[in-house]
C-alpha cells in the first residue's frame, strides 16, 4: 500500500443505522479516511452529524450537491463517495458525482426501478470509474469458499437452491411510531416497488446468484403484505429458475418473529451440496455423496486461497458482519489504489459487487412485483 | 391395560424397510403380538418371510386374502391388519380387510389416487371400524407440543409456514441397479401420480396441517425430474395458502445430496414463532416479540399434557422415530382395546392419523401434479 | 433366530424409571418375552406391579427368591433374569440368581462396593453363565463408531480425553420430598458409597474407556454436597490419567441445573480427535489436522460394521436412548440363543458389557471417594 | 467524542499476529489513529514494517527506548502505548512508557512473573496513569450480559464452573520448523513458566472470574507436555476453588486437534445456569430450574445496559474477535479521552481489565505451576 484513501459520505447521519456500518467498514483496514459528509437530508442536520464525527467544517456540507462541487473543486478533494442513503436518493447522488468524475460505493437496491438503473449503468461505464455496490454478504469468506467450490465444479451441475431471509423485525406496524428506519422501508416513494423484497430479497437473489454463478432466469412469486395499512410486501414466497436447469425456492419475510437477520442458503448439484447461514457466518457446510459432511471454517483447513484472502484473523477468532461488508470496501479501495498509482490491482481484489449485479436486483424487483400482480403467480422472466 | 391386540401385517417381508419399522413400533409398549402375516408379494417369499419371525405355519399366509379370510375365520384371530405393502396395494387390502370386519392400520399415501380414497372413507365410515394412517412423524412429542401451543394461541393467527422435506437418496438412478426401495417408489403403476411429492411430499403438507390446524387451501407447483429416465418428480418446490390467509412455501427433494430425512418447519403467527427438526426431535424452538427465544425439549418444562403423554423417558433421554411411530400404534391400540372392553378410550388417545388425513393426501398429490402440467405453475384447489 | 428368550425381571414395579426402560429395550427385536417377575419391594407391590404387566398369577412372585426358585422348577422356566432394582440389591439377586443357573441382565452400578463386585465376578466365571451389565450409553451406533475409529489408529495414539456427565435433577432437595429416585439415589445404604458419581459418574468413566480401549489408571477428585443435608456427593471434578500416559479430565454433576442429561466425550490423539453428545446421539465429529471436520451419522456415509451392526433404521431416522439400551439386550440375547442352541454367536454380538466392566465401575466408584477423603484430592490408583 | 487519540505500538511487526489485531480493534471506533511505532525486535525490521504501515519516518522508530522519549519530545506526542510484543518484553516497555507518563494497553499475560507484575502495579498506581490489559474475551457483550446476569442474582450462589479452552494448534513440534508464533510461545525465556496456561489459560481463568464476580481461591493442577522436545506445557486440567464455596474445573490445550479457538464456560448456580462459547459469542444461554432454556443474542430481546453499551449493530449481524476486542480499546479511549477533557466518563467505559487483572494472571500461571510440579497435583492458593 502507497498511499490511502479519502473517502466523502452522502447519508449516514444521526439515526441512520448504515452510515456507521460503513465507516467502520471502510476504515477497518487502515486503507480509508472519511475527510467529507453532507451526512443527513436537511442541513442541520447534517452538519450536525458531522461535528459529531470530528469533519471539519469546511469539509462537512449541507447538501450533497455542494459536497461534490466542494470536493472536486479541492486537491485534496475525495477519492470516491460513498452514497448509504434511502434508495431514492442513490441514483441522483450516484450520477452526479459520476459525472462530477468520483468513484462511487452505493448501498443496495442501486435505484428507485430499472429505468434509472440501466441509465447508472451506462453513465459508469462511460465514465469508466469504478463503482461497488454493497451487497455486503458476499463479502464472507465462506460465501467466497461456496461460490469457488461450485465453480471448480466440486458440486457438479447445480439442481437445486434454497434461499431464504426471513427477519421479524416488522411484524407489527413499526412505521407509524415514527422508526425511522421502518418509515422510509415501507414508503414506495423512498424504498421502490418492493419493501420486503427490496430490501431483503434482492440480497438473496445476490446471494444466490454469486455462489451458483448461475442467472435466475424466471421466476414465480407470491408476495403478501400481512401488517395492515403497510404499503409494500412484507413477506414472500417466490419459485426460481436459473438458467442451465436449476431450480429453487426463494423467500424473504419480515413478520417472521424472532428471526433477525436469518439468510441462508443451500445449494445442490449432481455430485454434491452446500450450505451457509449468514447469522454463523465461519461455518460452511459440504455434502457428499460418499463421504461423512464436511465443515469449512473461515481460516480453517483446505480453504481456497480467495478465501483466506478475503480473512483476517487465524481460525477460531469469529469474523462477523463488519469484516464482510470492510471486504467490499477493502477490494474496491486496492482497486482504486492501484489505478490511482498506474498499476494492476491483484486479481483477487476485482471481487466485488458492480453496477451490473444493481441492475440485476433492480430486474429481480421488477420481476418480483410484475409476477405477483392480482394475487397470481405467473411465470416471469427477469 | 387389560388385554394385548393381535395383530396380522401384509408386506414388510425380507427386503422390506417399513415392515420391520411397525413391528417395531407396534411392540414397543407391550400391547401387541404380530401373530399372523402374508408378507411378501409372491407365496415363497411370504412364507420364507414368517419363518424368520417366528410365525406359525398355520398363521404365515401366502397371499394377502387368504389371510384375511384365515384370521377371521378363527377365535383367536387377528383384532387388526396392518398394511406395509407398497403404494398400489394398501386399497385392495384395506377394503378387503375392512370389509371382512378387521380393523386397519396402513402405511401412507393412503392410495394411488383421490377416486380409491374417497371410496376407502365411504367403506371406513361405513364399517364403524377403526383405521388408522401411519403419517408418524405427528408422533412426535415435539410435533404434539407445536400444535398445542398453536391451537391455545400461543402464536396468535397464523401468518407464515415453511415446511421443507429434503432427502438424498435418489440423487441417482439407484432405480435401474435394482434396488427394490428406489424399484417401487419410482414407478408410477405401483407409487402412484406423483414420487416424491407422493413419498415425502405428503408427509410435509400433513405436518403443516397437524400443526396449525389449518387446511392447505390451494397451491401453486414447479415439479422436476432431474434423474434422467426416472418416470416420476424427485424435487418440487410449492406455494402454498392455508384456509383462513396464511401464506408458505413446501418443498421436498430426493436429489438433496447427503440431506438424511430433513424435514422441518417454521410457523410464525402474530404473537410468535415456533421451529421443529426431525433429525433432532427432541426440540421445539418458540419465538416471541419480546424475550428471549425458548427451546422446550420433550420431557423438560413446560410441556403440554399431550406432550407428555406421548413421551417415555425423561428429559435428556433421547426418543427417535420409532417412539413416534410407536405413539400412532400405542393410540390406535387404547383406542382399540377400549371399544374391545366396551369403554372410552382417553380423550388423549384419539389422537392419531385417519383415513380423513389420507384422503387428505391424496387430494394434495393430486393437486401438485395437476398445478405443474406442462411446466406451468397454477394455483390449483385442493 | 430360531427361537425367543424368556426373561424374569427383579425390580421394575411402580413407580420405577429403569424397570419400564429395561422391559422396552429387552422387547423391541423381537427376541425377548417378559414372562414372569418380583417387581417391587414389598409382595402387595410386586403382585400389583405384576398385575399391570398382565403377567400370569402363577408367575408374579412376591419375592425374588420365590422367583428365582418357581422359575427353574419349571421347564418353560426363564432363560434369564433382569435386574432392575435400587444398588444395594443388584448383588444378592445377582448371586442367587447366577447360583441358580440363571443367566442375568444387571444394572448399574453393579454392587454396593468392590468386595461384592469381586465376589460377583467370581460367581460369573465359575458358573460360566452369560452376564451382561447395562452400561447403555456404549449401546449407541456412534459410541461403537467412536472405539472403531481409536481402534484402528485413526486417531492415533490418544493424549487427552474430556469426558463429563451433567444433570440438573437434584438441584434441590427433592429427596425430601419423598420422589422415589432421587430417596434412593442419595441414600448410602441403598446408592453406595457415592452418590452423582456412583450413578452417573461410573457410566461417564466406562464411556471414556470403552471408546479409548484405555483403562484409567489413577485419578484425582474433588467431589461436594451442595445441597444441604444431602448424604452423598451431587457433583464431582476428577483429574484423570489413563495407561499409556493419555490424561484427562472427567465431571460429574447432578446440580447443574437445566442439564439434562448431558453426557458428552472428548478424545484427542497424535493424529486426529472425536466428539460426541448423547443428547444428539446420532451424530459424531471427527477432527483432523490437515482436512475438514467430519460429521459421521448413523447409517450414514462411511460408518464402521460394527456400527451398522447396532444400527435398525435409515439414516435421518434418528435412533434414541431405548434403541441403545436394546442393543445391549440384544447382542445379549444374540450370544445366550446361540448358546442354547449350541452355536457360535456371531462375533459383533459379543459386544455387550461384563461383569468386569461392573468391577471396574466399582473400582473407580471407591477411587473417586478415597481420593477425595478430607477434602484434599491425591492421586489415587484405580 | 471531542477529540481523538494519539496512539504508538511497541512490537506487531511483519510476521506478527496481535500487532493487526491491535490496530484493527484500536482503530474501529473512530477514536483513535496510529502514529508512531517501534515495531519489531530489530531497527531494520521495525523500519521496515512501519513503512507498511505509511508511518512517517521520523515517528517509525527502531527502538521503543527511542519511540518513547521521541514521542514525549513532541506537542503532538502519542497519548498511549499499545504493547504487543512477546510476553518477555510487556513489563520493561510498560515500566518506561509509564514511568515517562504514557498510558498504555498492554497484552496478556502481563508480565513474566509475579514480581514482575507486583512492580508494574505499584508503576501503575503511582503514576496514575491508565493500564489496560486486552484479556479480549471480556470485551464480547454476550461475555457482559453473562456477568450482569450472575450479579444480579439471577442465577443465585454459584456452585459450580466449567470453564475450557482447547486449541489445536501446536498438536506437533511446530516451534521446531521456525513458526514465529509456536517459536516464542514454547521459549520460557520469552513466554514465562507456562506455556498452554499462560497463552490461554490465563484467559479461561479471567473470564471465569470475570463472569462470576469470584476469585478462585486455590487450584490442583494437571499440566502435561505431549510433544517431545517441547519445554513448557501444551495441555492441562485444573480442579478450581473459588471464593465463597463454589467449584469447578478449568482445562486449557494446544493439542486437541482442530479445536481451533473454542473457549466455552459454563457456570451454575443455586437458582440458574448459563453458558457461552466463544466460537459462536453472540448467544448466551440461560438455565432455569422452571422454565425452558433461553437463548440470548447479541441486541437481541432483553440484553442488560452495559451489553448494549458494547455493541455495535442490531441483531443479527455477527460481531466477533475484533468487535469484542474493540470493545478493550473503545472504553480505555473513552476513559482516557474524558481524562484528557477533564470529564467524568461514562460509567460503562470503566469496563475494561487493568493491571490488577494482569497481576491476577500472573498468580494463576504462578499457582498451576506449583501445584503439578513433579507431576504431583496439590490444592495450591492463588
Amino acid at each position: 500500500m502507497k498511499r490511502r484513501l479519502r473517502m466523502a459520505m452522502v447519508g449516514g447521519g444521526r439515526d441512520a443505522f448504515i452510515g456507521a456500518v460503513h465507516r467502520m467498514a471502510a476504515g477497518l483496514d487502515g486503507r480509508i479516511d472519511l475527510v467529507a459528509g453532507a451526512l443527513s437530508s436537511t442541513p442541520e442536520k447534517s452538519l450536525a452529524s458531522g461535528r459529531d464525527l470530528l469533519l471539519p467544517d469546511d469539509r462537512n456540507y449541507p447538501t450533497f450537491e455542494e459536497l461534490i462541487d466542494g470536493e472536486t473543486g479541492r486537491d485534496d478533494g475525495a477519492d470516491f463517495v460513498s452514497i448509504v442513503t434511502p434508495n431514492h436518493m442513490h441514483f441522483p447522488v450516484a450520477e452526479r458525482a459520476l459525472r462530477a468524475g468520483l468513484h462511487v460505493v452505493c448501498d443496495k437496491p442501486m435505484t428507485l426501478d430499472v429505468r434509472e438503473a440501466e441509465q447508472l449503468v451506462e453513465t459508469v461505464e462511460t465514465s469508466g470509474l469504478l463503482f461497488a455496490l454493497t451487497h455486503n454478504y458476499t463479502g464472507y469468506p465462506m460465501v467466497k469458499e461456496a461460490r469457488e467450490r461450485v465453480a471448480r465444479g466440486d458440486l457438479g451441475r447445480i439442481r437445486k437452491v434454497v434461499v431464504e431471509y426471513p427477519q421479524g423485525w416488522l411484524a407489527e406496524d413499526l412505521e407509524s411510531t415514527g422508526q425511522k428506519q421502518a418509515n422510509w422501508r415501507t414508503d414506495p416513494a423512498r424504498s421502490g416497488a418492493a419493501g420486503c423484497m427490496g430490501d431483503i430479497g434482492t440480497h438473496a437473489a445476490n446471494l444466490a446468484e454469486y455462489i451458483t454463478g448461475l442467472p435466475i432466469e424466471e421466476l414465480c412469486a407470491d408476495l403478501t403484505t400481512f401488517v395492515p395499512g403497510r404499503q409494500l410486501d412484507d413477506d414472500g414466497n417466490v419459485l426460481i429458475r436459473f438458467e442451465g436447469g436449476a431450480r429453487g425456492v426463494l423467500y424473504a419475510s419480515q413478520v417472521s418473529i424472532d428471526e433477525e437477520n436469518a439468510l441462508a442458503i443451500r445449494v445442490y448439484g449432481e455430485r454434491g451440496g452446500l450450505e451457509w447461514h449468514q447469522e454463523e457466518p465461519n461455518t460452511l457446510q459440504l455434502k457428499w455423496p460418499d463421504r461423512p459432511r464436511e465443515t469449512m471454517r473461515t481460516s480453517g483447513q483446505g480453504v481456497a486461497e480467495i478465501t483466506a484472502y478475503n480473512t483476517r484473523l487465524p481460525a477460531g477468532h469469529p469474523e462477523g458482519f463488519l469484516e464482510a461488508f470492510a471486504n467490499i470496501y477493502r477490494n474496491f479501495a486496492d482497486c482504486l489504489i492501484a489505478r490511482l498509482e498506474g498499476v494492476e490491482p491483484p486479481e483477487a481484489a476485482r471481487d466485488f459487487p458492480t453496477v451490473h449485479d444493481g441492475a440485476r436486483g433492480m430486474r429481480f424487483i421488477d420481476a418480483v412485483t410484475r409476477s405477483t400482480r392480482d394475487d397470481q403467480s405467473k411465470w416471469t422472466r427477469l
